[in-house]
């Protein structure tokens, strides 16, 4: 009875950031996807801080990135006078409110064992802070074989 | 054992916009619960695009749609000079920011073998560009009879 | 065979809310998830209305909500002219924006039958309205024991 055989497979890694950016991480979520035994359901990403986040990004012209950066910059400024929470500098609150507008939690459709993702989709993990830091990513697949 | 017979369908459906603004799609996206022999568990819906975003909202009067139309026109101009990236026309930026920041992944819970909606929750395809778009959206419908 | 005894529970509880502001949900969340027989998988939350919203946001300081707060007031003003949909007062349409910013569903890795949050990271329900209300939150935990 393939239909009731469900599948549940759970996996992590760390993303080492060197300072606010992005940094693709698909490849690392299909790996996860292929490792499990499951043809069809869904991969959930997620990560475990509240100062980056993780998107669905256009993965073929790096302006897009930039002009993302420059856009939230002018929208949620670093040092912003209306901030009271910066006891870790200027980009603390910042990180907050960018990883709040763009989420720490997404699913991806799997389809015959793999992410079904668009053309031009990536899954991107957004380093809201200037400081490196080590980022946990958790990606949970859940379906059937 | 009912308890454990999980079941996991997986169907989509295109929708063809004309310009950027709103499609319902809560009908189709139940139509493929009610197809399914999930009773109790989840719908996640997903768009595989990077310029058009799906999400829940008020239902019931147009004047909210028109009222999102005007604030993310304001928050996200079209035409910026802020943006680098134009190369498809004035809404090639903001279509991709307007994408980001309301996203292109949701999930509804299923109750009883429907979706579990509030009163005024409608789910809802939102085209981001002016030019008319064939846009692809996956439902995966995960959890038991 | 544990790898295929899949499990589904879903219940829901209702925060009564006094006026615009968080209330932290996480320990609601975890209780069901306590209550459910899954050990690997994932937790869904949901809320069934169109001017709250579900956020995961750093749960120390209480500075960052009120900033959060600040940051949207100013972004997303009550009684701003531009917006027709003012049926409920000046805080009608930027609830729903609010609403569709921040989302109304969301997802968590369950592991070892608990909640994979980070250190800082608590589940909270942003009210976006200024009058009390009563939201429902349904949450779908799925996965294997």
């Amino acid at each position: 009875m393939p239909s009731s055989a469900a599948h549940v497979a759970q996996d992590g890694f760390t993303v080492a950031t060197r300072t606010r950016g992005f940094s693709e991480i698909t490849g690392q979520v299909g790996a996860i996807v292929a490792a499990s035994d499951v043809r069809v359901g869904i991969a959930q990403v997620f990560t475990l801080h509240t100062s980056c986040s993780l998107l669905i990004s256009e993965n073929a012209d790096p302006s897009v990135r930039g002009d993302l950066e420059r856009w939230f910059a002018r929208v949620v400024p670093d040092g912003d006078p209306l901030f009271e929470h910066d006891a870790e500098g200027p980009d603390d609150m910042p990180a907050h409110i960018r990883s709040i507008l763009t989420g720490v939690s997404l699913s991806v459709p799997v389809h015959d064992g793999k992410l079904q993702l668009g053309t031009w989709q990536g899954i991107y993990l957004w380093e809201h802070r200037h400081q490196p830091h080590q980022r946990r990513i958790c990606v949970t697949v859940l379906g059937q074989a």
